[in-house]
Parts: structure tokens; sequence; C-alpha cells
């Protein structure tokens, strides 16, 4: 594709200045852009590139101006995040998806399948396994028994889906995650071995839930492990047997989150947090990388940071000191010699 | 299955109260029983379910005191998580387990196996694997060469264990997890590249061991990571080369144990909680989710938390006052500004 | 293989204390030593094994002195841990690689490949994928379409690459690891739900990069997310859209990297960091096991530790008087008592 930048322009609500018929023919980065591509500038972080990019246009925020010369062409939008985003669909290439059903998938004969169903290589898919319209399986995944599968979902190569799980319309799952192994569940005896308790549960993806690469969702002991309708989950995140995730509420990378714990709906939840088992997150709640949460958290609304987590002003606020801990020593210290002289002389006087 | 209340009753030896006669279909979670099923309670956080749950029956501890009336039949036993469990087993429906040796299966010609192996689609089982009796291979796993694996053994779809590798009787694997894997040993050349180690060694899981989904054991450098008897490895765990972990060990979601490490017998090892190379753990320790472990620990059975890691109740202690921080800082402040005051009067007065 | 220790000794260019000709057949622990073997003592925490060894011989650094009598003939080298990576590459046995293509493989016709391509069974691999000399390719990988791939380069079983990734040459990569998902991009819309953001970009794993099991690194939204020549990345790592891995730098296990952050050259990074998105760190910085780094570090070749980092001394030094925060608060408790008593005191007196 191949477009002047006042086409672009007008494809993108925005207003332009500068040469409207230079031509794009794809997006870079603003601080590797190169002739013929459109850059963008949307975190301030990057304000330098604006001025030394070599892309033929830039998008920017509407109010946004400039402290030096520019010389891209440049397209001015409210929403430059979003405007990235339409750009991305229009230039972007696609993976080549599978199509139709391959002689070397196998799937057994009670599969029941709407339309337009693409199975890859080396697929498996069990027994009694219901999948809608427009689903699209890449190679090496494994589908259990009795597994429920909606429309337009896409699974990508390596996925492993066990018996009785429920995946809605529009999700996305990506390469070698795992839906719906055992949960964690071992009861101690007295010699010290454990017995394995059963897991009858299964997992429920709603619709519009994407998953990263390399995740686990453990199948609930009893009842269902749900990931409520738009939730999305980033890579290497694990979610244990009988948790319940909100709608559209968003986890990054290496978190985890303990069994039967409810996260509210609309949190946003940072890398590598930690939440401890049966424990209720208020809708609305925001979290610090790395954040681990022990208790239930009731307002809703609140952003939280620290190990266990205080609220996000306070655990800075009390950072700072903690960096500042020996000088405070110090001056106690001081404190105590300065107060023993005065004492001292204190008595004396008296 | 469907069994009357009293008859489940006799099956867990617990005592009757209410209705002996109503008919139990399957388990459920108490917030979310109804009529036909049986819940359970345990955790005291759940309590309020107990008089408003529909399910027709209820476990509970044997001593409980309902503070309200309750609707559903109850039976109490001595131990309600060991009732649960053998609850589960009766009602609990299994995945469909693949039967036989799949045609779409490649299994070498030396492969020596006992009775009643299964090995489902798209398996690899190289030269001289050498395997026990009633063992069950899911689809897509990969068993490298001379790899033996013991007798009631489960591989979920997608393990990958590499050569020369061990697996005791009655080890469970879930899907994607890696068994023998290299171990990260590189070692800095003068020009500040990395020349790799060759990992010599192996990995070796003894009896009882079961290890979640997606997880990686690296195999040792010289001689073997060591997984012992009854050990219970939750999702995404790393264990790297040359680690021991000791007999009934249990390790929740995303721990990482740093290359030599040795993790004694009985311990439990919360979740992303992180141990350095070359420490020796005590029995019976018990630490914190997200606890860092730098240092060995030598006294058994204590409780460890933060990072890195305290007692438990030191940490809890001086967490306390990290968060009022500001306010000590605060005070000894103040404190200084009296003490100005008090010394230019002292002065003054002498 | 079994060699004599004078030879041995020859090869590693030591001196030998001891019986010269003691035949040695492998290599062992020293915890752990058999005769017939060779073990080493680099790390000081083990010396006291080097005088209850049973190993044949052992490789010490050239300027040990021990305090004891030692059984074993001694092979006195510059450089142990050099020595002990020849010696496992000479007593090294390899996993028998697969060998030419099999039959039980997909290779797309219009892929292009040069010599000794050995591709096992039920691989997958996508339209226009270019491939190098000597690559070997285990089991169930998946590699998409247009994906470029170097000479030398091992993939293990289950690893997947997603289209139009590259890979250099003399690259590893370990079991399931995914390259090329897509990265966690989705823009909020204003009924709280998210719109996907097309991932146009790719990954470019440059040469001589290792990656270990389970590891994920996601493609760019626009551009290459890249890991750089030498770069080696350990088990279960998350490299998020659009980072940057600096010439030689090491990772340890379950760290995570979030988008478009960058990395400099030589740096050496602990297991389970966690990096913000958006930020640089200089060339050659150390982080401690652990930390959580957000923001950049302009300073090259320092030290960090913490959560959030401080320089390593700083954190540990303030530890230490975190430790004591109960005691430190009753002293100004205490303090506060007396300078009470003393404005008391001083009152009257004036």
């Amino acid at each position: 594709m191949q477009i002047t930048a006042i086409e672009l322009c007008k494809l993108l609500n925005g207003t332009i200045e500068g040469d409207p018929d230079v031509v794009i023919k794809g997006p870079s980065k603003i601080e590797e852009g190169t002739p013929g591509t459109i850059s963008f500038f949307a975190n301030p972080k990057y304000e330098s590139f604006i001025y030394t990019t070599k892309a033929s246009a830039l998008l920017i925020p509407r109010e946004f101006k400039p402290t030096k010369e520019v010389a891209s062409t440049l397209i001015r939008v409210d929403n430059v995040y979003g405007a990235i985003s339409q750009l991305l669909d229009a230039f972007g290439h696609q993976p080549s998806k599978p199509k139709g059903i391959s002689e070397h998938a196998l799937v057994h004969d009670s599969v029941k399948a709407g339309d337009n169903l693409a199975v890859a290589e080396f697929v498996v898919i069990g027994e009694q396994v219901n999948i809608g319209n427009d689903v699209t399986i890449y190679p090496q995944v494994f589908i259990g028994k009795n597994v429920k599968i909606g429309s337009n979902v896409t699974l990508y190569p390596g996925v492993k889906i066990y018996h009785s799980c429920e995946i809605g319309d529009n999700c996305v799952i990506h390469s070698n995650t795992v839906i719906g192994g055992d949960g964690f569940g071992f009861l101690p005896k007295e010699d010290g071995t454990y017995t394995k308790v059963n897991h009858t549960g299964n997992v429920i993806l709603e619709d519009d839930v994407e998953i990263g690469s390399n995740s686990t969702i453990d199948r609930a002991t009893i009842g269902s492990t749900v990931i409520k309708k738009g939730a999305k989950l980033d890579n290497l995140i694990h979610i244990a047997h009988n948790v319940e995730i909100g709608y559209n509420t968003v986890i990054a990378a290496q978190t985890g989150i303990a069994g039967s714990t409810k996260i509210g709906d609309n949190c946003m939840i940072g890398g590598q947090c930690g939440f401890v088992g049966h424990i209720a997150i208020a809708d609305g709640s925001k979290f610090q990388a790395k954040s681990g949460i022990s208790s239930s958290i009731k307002e809703p609304n609140k952003e939280y940071y620290g190990y266990p987590v205080l609220r996000y002003s306070q655990y800075q606020r009390s950072y700072v000191h903690f960096k500042n801990l020996p000088q405070l020593a110090k001056r106690v210290l001081e404190l105590e010699k300065k107060l023993a002289v005065l004492e001292q002389s204190s008595k004396t006087v008296i």
C-alpha cells in the first residue's frame, strides 16, 4: 500500500502542515524514521526526535507546539494512539493464516464446527468438541474432550486446552499457553506426604479475552476459573484454580494470582505482581509492577505499590525515607548524645 | 453418579443433621451452591454463605456451631478438606485418556515399555527410552534419547523431556513443562563474549513428583538436578542446574531457584520466591510469597518473609514502621528543633 | 573416553601433583566424586570437600594451598572454570541430533535452505522461510512465513517462531520458547473496553544469542524487538515489544522487560528482575536478583539492588536499618519522653 500524506490525513480526521503530497509506504518508529514512512509522537520522552527524524510524515497531538523547525509533514490528530492503531491496521501485513482442515491434523469424528474452520498440521481435537464459525487453529495445538470454542477465535501454535474448558467468541490465545491444567491442590497427610485433590471444574474464558504466550490458567477444583469478557492477559501469567478476573481488566506479564481470588472489573495490574489466595480486589484498582497483595481491597479505583502494597503515594513517601535511613539513624544517635549531655547539665543545674 | 446425603455421610465417616434423603448429584462451591449439590465450608472467610447457599448439603467441621439457621443438610466430619478430596474422587469426571499407541506417534524401535502404555498423536519417543507400566503420554510430547520413565506416569500435552533424564513412578507432568534443558552456564571471555558450558548431567524426578504447566527444570552441568520423592511443584517454576529439592517440599507458582542450591525436606515455598545459587535451606522452612532468599538457612522449621528475607514476624514489625517512616522522620526533626531550643536555653542558664 | 591424569593435565595446560597415571573416565561434582572421575574446586564454599572427595583427580586454582592432606591427584590450572568447560566438552555426551528431513515434517515447497539441514518429526516450516547451513530443528517446532534463520542454529522441541522474525547465526533456542508473539498493546476505548493494536514489526535475534526454555520475546508494534549479538537469556524470561537488549548482556531466569526499554551492552541482570517500559539502561549495569527498575540509568558499570533499585551498597545499608526499625522507633519515643521531662525542668529552672 502507498498513500499521500493528505489522503492519510483525511482517513485519520486530522489537519495537515507541510507537503501534503509526500508519499507514505509504511509506518516507522520516530527514532528510526526513514523517507517514505510515517512516524508518530505521543510520549514526551521522545520529543527530541521530532526535530531529527527522517520520516516523511509525523502524527502528533492536535495541540502540540514544536519548539524548533520540523522537516516532516505534520498530521495533527486528537488521539495519536488511536490514529496509530488505524494506521497499523491499514499498513499491517498479517501472518499467513492456515486455511481449511489439514490432512495432518486429527479432528475427532464427533467434533461439531461452524463455517470457515481452519485447522493446521499436527493439531489434535478430541471427542465432542464444539466449535463456532471462523475459528483459526495453528499447528500443534491440543484441544481436549468436551471443550467449547466460540466464533472468531484464534489459537496460535502449541496452545493446549484441557478437557471441558470453554473459550468465548473473539478470543485470541498465543503460543504454548495452557488452559485448564490441574490446580495446585494437595492435602497434607500425617506422614508429611500429600494427596492430590481431583480437579473436577474447568476454565471459562468469556468473549473478547486475549492471552499472551506461555501463560497458565488452571482449572477449578469445583466450578470454574473465570476470565470475564474483555479481559486481556500478557505472557507468562499464572492464574490459579477458582480465580475470577473481572471485565476489561488488564494484567501485564509474569503476574500470578493464587487460588480463589477475585479481581474486580477494569483493574490495571502491572507486571510481576502477586496476589495471595482467597481475597477480593475492588473494581478499578491499579497496581504498580512487582506489587505484592496480601489482603482484600474494598475501596474502588485506588492505586497501590509495594510489598505488601500500600497506597501508591504512601509507598513512595516511605521509600524516600527508607533511602535515607542510615542518616536518620545517625541523627537519632546524635540526639541521644546531645540529650545525655543536656540531662547531665540539667542535673548539675538542679 | 447420584447418592443420598446419608449414604454420602457414611462414606465420609460423618454425622448428619437435616434431611438424610436429599439426593446429591455433584459438588459445588458454597457461594454458587445449587439444589442437588453438596458444598463445603472450611475457610472462615466464607461463613456467611452457610446461611444463604442453595446447596442441598454442606460438609462442615465436626465442631462448627452455626450462628443462624441453616437450610442445607449438614454433614459433620473431622477433616473437611480430606472429605472434599474423597468427594471429588467420587464425583470427578476424568479427561478421556489416550489408549494404546497412536499410529500418528513415532516411537523408536529400541524403546522398551511395560504393560498398558498409551502414546497419543504426534508424540516422539527417542532411542533407548525405557518406560514402566501404566504410562499415559498425551499428544505432542517429546522424549529424548535414553530417558527413563517409571510406572504409572502421566505426561500431559506438549511436555518436553531432553535426553538421559529420569522420571520416577507416579509422576505427573503438566503441559508444556520442559525437563532437562541446558542450564544457564556461560564462561566470560576477555573480550566480553561468553563460551557455553556443555551440560553433561541430567534431571532426576524421584517417585510421586508432580509438576505444573510451563515449568522448566534444567539439567545439571555434572551429575543431576534432583527433585526428591513426593515434592510438588506448581506452574511456571524455574529450577536451575544442579539444584536439589527435598522430600515432600511444595513450591508455589513462578518461584525460581538458582544453580546448585539445595532446598531441604518438607519445606513450603510461596509463589514468586527467588533463591540465589549455592545456598542450603533447612528442612521444614516456610517462605511467604515473593520472598528473596540470599543466604543459607540452618535452623529448621522457621518462617520467613521479605526481600531479602527476615523472620516472618520481624519483617512484619519492621514493615509497620516502614509505613510510618514519614511520621518518624518528622518526629526526629521536631526533636532536633526542640533540643536546639533547650541547648540554647541551657547555655543561657549556665 | 578414558585418559590418564597426566594426559588430561597436558591438555589443560596444568601442573600435576600426585599419581599421574590414575585413569579418568568422566567428570563428577566434588561432593559426589567417585574413583575414576575428576572433580573441580572453584567456589570457596566447597573447600571442605577437597579433603574428603573420592574423586581420583581434582582441578584446582594454580595458587591454591590445601590446609590438610589431599588424597586425589591435583591438577593446577590458571582458570578452573575454563578448564572445566574444556573437560566437559571432552567427556560430554551429546543428545542424538535429528538428521535429514523427517518424512513426518511439513516443510513448505518455497523454503530455501543451505547444507546439512535437519528437520525432525511434526515440525512445520511455512512459506518463504530462508535457512542457512547446519541448522538442527527438533520435533514439534513451528516456523512461520517469511522467517529467516542463519547458519549453525539449533531449535529445541516445541519452539514457536511467528512470521517474519529473524534468527542470526549460531543461535540456540530451548524448548517451548516463543519468538514473535504479539506485544501487549491495547488502546482503551471510552466504554472501558480495549482495541487491539496490530503488531506489524518483528523480532531479530542477532548472532550468537542463546535463549532458555519457555521464554517469550514479543514482536514489535513497528520496527523490531532486537536481541543483540552475544546476548544470553535464561528460562521463563519476558521481553516485550520494541525492547532492545545490548551486546553480550546476560539475563537470568524469570526477568521481565517492558515495552520499548533499551538495555545496554555487557549488562548482568539477575533473576526475577523487572524493568518498566520506555527507559534506557547504561552499558555494564548489574542488577541483583528481584530488582525493580523504574527509571533510566545513565552512569555505566554500576551495581543496583532493591524495589525500586538503589545503588547496591545503599540498599544494603538501608535494609540493615529497616531490620532495626522497631528499635529505632522505640529510641525516638524514649527521646521524646526524656525531652519532655527536660523541657519541663528547663521551664521550672527558668
